[in-house]
């Protein structure tokens, strides 16, 4: 079986994803070997260029021959590495003949599963103002809470500047923790979707007593691993 | 142009790999930019296995076979993440129908254009054994030097089951600066070429005031940009 990823989005990310599936195969299936990976890294620069300017068919158009030139490198399943993709779920792997994880199907299962009910989200200005992380949840108990439209900036911002060229100065690091008291306090959340996968990174369970955090990276690892086990 | 690298070999190089690009990238051709790239990660317990077993066949076939699906992805130029490999570089780029920049090529010119004529090499046993960086030197004044065979047994051993795996302990660098120690008392080498993608990143320049190294990790990305920038 043969791992394909679409990557770059951000690079950051990316090593986090292979690092991780290297880390959690070698523990759960197989200590001896190294998974067979192909990673398709984009330029995420032209991806945030063309969501701000609303080119939805230009990125659409974009990320789907990256997911057909990871099938035509023989990948078996793949994982499209960064939540925002996800909003193209659908058109994207419309044409792709092989698996392909969603961590939003990955993310909403550990919710349910969580019995959290009261659940906070962080990521890029699409995640949190689209239904990505609201449909999963219609007709369950589970509510979603973003925080303000100037943090949301303000979040956004420093994702593409800083937090994906793996730049996390402490200052940065406060004001997103800030953020999630702030959530906190106005919503009573007892559960958090990291929902940027440069946000783990710097944010762990350890430091937050009260509310669960959801690893959409790990939890789209554990998936993806899932997967591999139930293969011949 | 997108950029192809056979990686895995081992993952941890290729990450410095990718991240090396990416700078370089940023730093000399477009800093508003991500490189477009595709990564083939192979199995380097496979690999390793092949190589120890003397099972070459096998091994061109596997990477061969990698080189390929490079090719399918739509890779506009290849790297090859890994000095050892390169001992099969014709065989395995036949019927590569792109280029690939070959670390020797790359490294070799470097050494060439330093002036230096006293070089130690380190790497795997196959890298320092072979004629890999013997070859580029034929007809030239260069001569090339590496340590005893236990301590290239040793060197093996912490690449393959440490270093390739991230892990970098001090008693472990100690031994590897201890063998270029070694080296420069018996050979007074003037340059070391660091044969294998995991030396660099622990052995820096600024620690060896007479010995210029040869990072051919950073000489092999620095190759390749110099081909992207010749382009259109």
């Amino acid at each position: 079986m043969k791992i394909g990823i679409l990557g770059g989005l951000t690079p950051q990310a990316t090593i986090e994803y292979y690092k991780l599936i290297i880390n959690k195969y070698q523990t759960e299936i197989d200590s001896s070997a190294f998974p067979e990976m192909v990673i398709e890294s984009v330029d995420v620069s032209k991806v945030h260029h063309l969501t701000t300017g609303k080119k939805d068919q230009q990125l659409i158009q974009y990320l789907s021959e990256s997911m057909n030139d990871l099938m035509q490198a023989g990948a078996d399943v793949i994982l499209i590495a960064s939540n925002t993709p996800h909003l193209f779920y659908e058109e994207i792997t419309r044409n792709v003949s092989v698996p392909v994880i969603s961590i939003l199907d990955a993310t909403s299962d550990e919710v349910i599963k969580s019995n959290k009910n009261r659940i906070g989200l962080l990521g890029t200005i699409p995640t949190m103002q689209s239904n990505l992380y609201r449909k999963p949840f219609i007709n369950t108990e589970i509510q979603i809470f973003v925080p303000e439209i100037t943090e949301q900036d303000f979040l956004q911002e420093k994702i593409f500047k800083q937090f994906s060229r793996g730049i996390f100065i402490k200052e940065d690091i406060m004001a997103v923790e800030n953020m999630i008291q702030q959530l906190n306090s106005k919503y009573k959340i007892n559960g958090l979707i990291l929902g940027c996968t440069e946000l783990p990174i710097f944010l762990k369970q350890d430091d937050w007593k009260d509310i669960e955090l959801f690893d959409t990276t790990s939890i789209h690892v554990d998936s993806l691993i899932r997967f591999l086990k139930k293969k011949p």
